[in-house]
């Protein structure tokens, strides 16, 4: 077989063997296929495609480059939540302990901030003293003592993907359904996971900016999930304006701890219980989503989910004062309001806009050596819908720097859309997709 | 501008500036843009094409990356032509004391064997002492005082092709129309000519195998040519059967020289009239290619374009005994026959199968490395059209080692089609595009 030939296959619309596409994997990580050859074979996929087929044997080519987890001592059922990225989505720390709440494990592998997006491992990470680099035994520990753990994706872990990563980041192959599908599965899978549901985002601080977009990847996520004989779901949800009120490392732990004691916002909650749904599904505990989704509520109003949160913090090493008393909490130095030019009704808060306030702030990072502020972020005080005056707070910036703040407060003054009349209330659900 | 921000405006199926075209090639020519960037965009290309307009600038880019023949000097008009490649294809080495008899100048850069194709450089070079590594005085000499010069590509001109082409070579991203018409074009004007006709080849021995691809080739030439200011016509020819009746070096002088006096075979005069023709009208000659090639004609027969050839070849270093008594010169130590399994009459003569065995020979390079051999070929004794009774030589294969000869002998008992009805006459011009 020769790189070239392959090439050449896949640019005339060809579909690769399972031993082809092991080969260009195999050959890419081990460094025998060089760059030049596998950029020119990604552009090729990119305007070729590749079929449900091919794409789940990239996965599994992936997956095979690195170590996978061992996760074979931990009592099952093994579940667990992808999201695509947005703003304000604290979904998984609140959905995790939900979710170990009902009987469930979750082996969560998260990400850092990036592009517009937060990370989870940095929202946790501003918890004094939380550890995600656990050790194998540790995270094993975390998942048979508390249902949960939190963990980040080791340099062992799918190697073939962090390589093709930064090659398709500098040659304009970043933007194909199957290499996105594949990249994601591929790190999911060999965390130790079973099953899997996938949160896809869609609006303007998402990565997929329309509906099509979103199904276009919701629909390989499954396909991908059932040609790996793997169990997955995805949920197509509203990433127009930010999810809940808090943007913002701490922020949202705050407003995480908020839901988990049942004073959170609305949106979260459903969203979280709506997951949580169909990871009970997948993993046999919930004959639908909304019996899932009914148990999850119940988990959330009767205490054990924010036990276990609290276990789960201890154990990773975090300061559980602050999430007691989160006023003890990282604060930025500075907070300054922003306000409405005049009355009427806010229309649209954009997602992305306060995403790029939140970077600018700190809270995320524009280069990969930037470090992350855990008190700075925006709270949200008037969302889609709301009646504001004159002179009222759209939101606080919470920053550490003047001059930072004050960039962030002009962005933030072209995020919100404030308008005559009530807007058409954005669903926050979208699609769900299942194995057929 | 960044390089990736150009790769995906290509991918989405934009269209260059002339200042991002010139960034590009600029880049990648001093390593500014690294290959692994370039080559995802070469597969951009390949897959989104490029429009005329584009493709002017790429090849003006292309020029500008190195040096420029000067041939200021030199009375015009200074016209050339150029094949794209074929079997048994001595066209040049007649063409050009022809056109130079007929009052034009030809500066004119040759290549080497490629693939299953025979290079103009490789057959002067079978001449003993014949060079083409002429120096620029020597190549201003040969113009004013012979009319023509034969040489090859010198390191420092079009540079940019050189690294494009070694990276087309291993990406997969060879098959461009507009890439290979850049290719081309810059090469040939960088040479020095003002006006160029080219003989797109088409069929099994060529590199575009049918006339729909032929005619893009030839339409993207004539285009680029008008967009670059230049005199540009196409003629599309066959090579579906070799040209002429010998295939290898010195084999393919002997048949150049009795074209040159007068004793050739048919097809190989009458495609270097007509290109003559081409070549006298683009440089103001003749009022249209029939008058050129009657000109043509009558200095062929007149023996002028001989007596040019002979001082070429002497002024070039070459031994002029040897053209003038090719018997003396080299020959290969074995002479094998091919022979028909039955009667019938040849349908058909595959020029691939006799390319290939031409390189098995030794005639061309199947690596860069490989030496060519002046004396082996293939020497065609029925061609389409003619009879045979079984046990007749079709070919005879001349060869320097009996395992290479044996193993072209079994290659070319595939190659004649030998049926019961006389086949339908093959075109030798297939069409001819000139600028609007």
């Amino acid at each position: 077989m020769r790189p070239v030939d392959l090439i050449v296959k896949k640019r005339n619309g060809g579909t690769f063997s399972p031993e082809e596409i092991d080969f260009l994997v195999q050959g890419f990580s081990r460094g025998k296929i060089p760059d030049y050859q596998f950029s020119s074979l990604l552009m090729a996929i990119v305007l070729k495609g590749m079929t449900a087929a091919e794409t789940a044997r990239l996965t599994q080519a992936m997956i095979s480059s690195g170590d996978v987890m061992d996760l074979s001592g931990v009592p099952g059922p093994l579940v667990d939540k992808h999201s695509t990225g947005g703003v304000g989505d604290k979904i998984s720390l609140v959905l995790a302990p939900v979710a170990a709440a009902c009987g469930l494990r979750v082996p969560m592998m998260s990400g850092r901030s990036l592009g517009h997006t937060g990370g989870t491992l940095d929202k946790l990470e501003s918890i004094p003293g939380y550890r995600t680099d656990l050790s194998p035994e540790r995270f094993r520990k975390a998942l048979c003592d508390v249902g949960y753990g939190m963990i980040g994706q080791s340099e062992k872990v799918v190697p073939a993907d962090r390589r093709m990563y930064a090659l398709r980041d500098v040659t304009g192959t970043v933007e194909s359904v199957p290499l996105i599908t594949a990249s994601i599965m591929s790190k999911k899978f060999a965390e130790g996971a079973e099953a899997l549901v996938f949160d896809v985002k869609c609006g303007s601080g998402a990565f997929m900016k329309t509906p099509e977009e979103a199904r276009a990847l919701a629909t390989s996520l499954v396909n991908t999930g059932h040609g790996l004989g793997r169990k997955v779901a995805a949920v197509i949800t509203d990433m127009d304006q930010p999810l809940g009120r808090a943007v913002g490392n701490f922020l949202e732990v705050e407003e995480s701890v908020a839901c988990l004691r049942g004073k959170g916002p609305s949106d979260v909650v459903d969203l979280t219980c709506r997951l949580a749904g169909w990871m009970l599904v997948l993993g046999g505990k919930a004959p639908d989503a909304a019996a899932g989704e009914g148990m999850a509520r119940a988990k959330l109003a009767d205490g054990s989910a924010w036990k276990l949160f609290l276990k789960n913090v201890e154990l990773q090493g975090g300061d559980v004062a602050c999430v007691l008393h989160p006023e003890k909490g990282p604060a930025a130095r500075i907070v300054k309001p922003v306000t409405a030019a005049h009355p009427g009704v806010v229309g649209r808060v954009d997602a992305y806009k306060v995403g790029i306030a939140s970077i600018v702030l700190g809270a995320g990072r524009s280069r990969k050596e930037d470090v992350v502020l855990p008190g700075v972020g925006i709270t949200l005080i008037r969302k889609q819908g709301e009646k504001v005056e004159k002179g009222d707070e759209l939101c606080l910036v919470h920053g550490d720097e003047e001059a930072r703040v004050d960039e962030a407060v002009k962005l933030l003054q072209t995020a919100w859309e404030v308008g005559d009349r009530t807007p058409d209330r954005t669903e926050l659900i979208i699609q769900e997709i299942a194995q057929g």
